[in-house]
């Protein structure tokens, strides 16, 4: 956390002025009694913007929302867990529509002003009628934030939120943000899903802008197991609620909220990464003296993602030979005698060969909840981060289990 | 195996004329008394041509034979187990040019014309004075084929080797191989290595064509764990020995070779495939009605190497959202409305969407030792096969032992 930013304890996306959040157990996840329908709400029309997944087989609910969030300007959204209403072809459509159009009603909007997002099983319809019901209950309220952050969970061992203040022109404001991590109902295929909010006053041409920049350094840097879900999606609301003026592009003001967005969004990812599927320690994953940062960033993610690498880490190896096996068969531009890593802060190889170094002290380092791999590539000065997690026998049996 | 072929059994790489090998326990790998340093001799000068891996790490073996390849003509290839000789810098270089040169002298031959290739533990210089005494003591038989297999191997459970008998032009020639798949001594980078022998006379420039196409459809389709290594390599020697004029391009000989050969490169690489590290079954996944072959291929690749596919088919779990899942984010082009899916024969989802189908009964079908997944893309004629293996806790437990 930056030094002119200040944590808001425990609420997530209701920190900011004038959101409304709740959430209800509706019965469409397995376990009774679970959250799994929720809704975050602007007391006034927001700007919006969104990321959502690249797959070809996008969700339905991604489908709507994508359309919606172009526009640049909506109410809310309403989320549930335990299906993510993928590959159900038109009558998916039609059920994300009418899950939209049912929450816009009830705070009183037009359907199209409302977004929609679900997680959980693949290829399963929605039990509408579970949400009708629930929907009805459900009650939106200024404290909802933690709540609505459990809603959205699945496998998520814990709930992921944020939120922080900061000032800019003499006046406070708020970002926060939510988000669920790899999980599986039945097991399935995993989802990401995260909502942020601010009260500050942006265009949503500078929003969705803002957004991009934010999330090409945190969620697209994260992986769990290389596995791109269908359900993708980041949105975030900006309602100006705190007052202020519009936010001017390449204004201090701007800047400072660009750094607490990007504060909300490597948090939440960071937290998604650390807590995949059967994970016990984060990766984080620093490539530096890259030509480029899109070679910066592809060496960190392959790293990050490698199984191999993965497993070693599970297994506290400082196994060094196959960061540089992934750092290979990434895309980024590498001259093998100029590459250096490093283990927990411990050197390990330089100029592409190893160098001594004490195993026993660098394992003892590797066994923490937070693994450091830095990697140096001597070509220039671009640089990234990317996180992954520890693969163990967890997820093997997580994910094998039988669906039904 | 298709109509004109033979199979012959039990000789690999020495079953063509004119060809020798031999193996030895040189005392490269840690257990004592395993076989682990060899040679493949061509009886005459042989044409020759090579596949290496693209990772920027490749191991110095590679960087010494990728050259010597390029000049067409080779007399043999000199191997070890237990040591990849990757990331040792010149050292590694000098060692490789060494072990060649010392193979090359003990046939009489000029050090070019010798290749060499490594497998094993990454960042460990070679014990040379092994090698040296190894050579030495080895012999060279035209029945020493059966035992080069098992000489290359490292965690690979079984020796991968398969020989085939065709006819051209009223002659009899022969094709044989012998590869090694993702092994770990200390776990360490998995490497795959294939040699194919033939006693056909081919120009190293169609045998060079010849090969690229038979390895973009048999060793680039498998995935074990998306890790490329940095010592990969396939090498393919013609001597001519069977005699017959040269293989002439276009050619009905050419066509009869180039089967050939698609089927000893591709047993090897379902070889490999299925005894990937903890592996229990092998996968097998055709894409069709691809646009593209490009496409086709992208697809059945991202559906093999998806851990969430791989775990799934450990559990015989009949999960289909996670095959559409992979085939979206592969770079394939899909119209998610036209795409079907079958899991051991069944049909499980049509037009994107799920149809009934009797999931005790799939899940039956899915527990044996060859799984297949079938995907129509329903656009084009384009088709392809790729190979992989379930993901089990035994390939996380074997990768991430401590390495020493």
């Amino acid at each position: 956390m930056t030094n002119e930013l200040q944590r808001v304890e425990g609420e997530g996306v209701t920190a900011p002025q004038g959101y409304l959040a709740g959430s209800i157990a509706a019965g469409i996840k397995a376990t009774a009694g679970r959250l799994d329908l929720g809704m975050l709400v602007s007391e006034r029309p927001a700007a919006v913007a969104g990321t959502f997944t690249t797959s070809s087989f996008a969700a339905a609910p991604v489908l709507v929302s994508r359309e919606r969030v172009a526009r640049g300007r909506a109410v809310g959204v309403v989320f549930n867990s335990g299906c993510a209403n993928a590959c159900t072809g038109e009558r998916g459509l039609s059920d994300a529509r009418q899950m939209a159009e049912l929450a816009a009603r009830k705070v009183g909007a037009p359907a199209e002003v409302m977004l929609v997002a679900s997680t959980g099983v693949i290829g399963v319809p929605l039990p509408m009628e579970k949400i009708v019901a629930g929907l009805e209950r459900l009650e939106l309220t200024r404290q909802g934030g933690p709540q609505a952050a459990l809603s959205i969970m699945t496998t998520d061992s814990r709930p992921k939120l944020l939120a922080v203040e900061f000032e800019a022109d003499g006046r406070r404001y708020r970002v926060g943000g939510m988000a669920k991590g790899a999980g599986m109902i039945h097991p399935n295929m995993a989802t990401m899903l995260a909502f942020v909010t601010t009260d500050v006053a942006v265009e949503p041409s500078l929003l969705q802008r803002l957004l991009r920049q934010s999330v090409g350094a945190s969620f697209n840097m994260i992986s769990v197991d290389r596995d791109t879900s269908t359900n993708d999606s980041v949105y975030l609301f900006a309602n100006g609620a705190a007052g202020g003026p519009m936010l001017a592009e390449g204004s201090p003001a701007a800047a400072a909220f660009s750094a607490a967005l990007d504060v909300v969004c490597g948090y939440l990812a960071q937290a998604i990464a650390g807590d995949g599927e059967g994970a016990t320690r984060l990766i984080e994953v620093e490539v530096r003296g890259a030509y480029t940062l899109a070679d910066a960033r592809a060496a960190a993610r392959a790293v990050a993602g490698s199984n191999l690498v993965k497993a070693a880490i599970h297994g506290a190896d400082p196994n060094w030979g196959r960061v540089l096996g992934a750092i290979g068969y990434s895309t980024a531009q590498v001259d093998p005698g100029r590459t250096s890593v490093a283990l927990a802060g411990q050197v390990v190889a330089e100029g592409g060969v190893g160098v001594p170094f004490d195993r026993a002290a660098v394992r003892e380092l590797l066994q923490t909840e937070r693994v450091r791999i830095e990697v140096d590539l001597g070509l220039g000065d671009a640089r990234a981060l990317a996180w992954g997690c520890d693969l163990t026998e967890q997820y093997v049996v997580e994910n094998s289990e039988y669906t039904t």
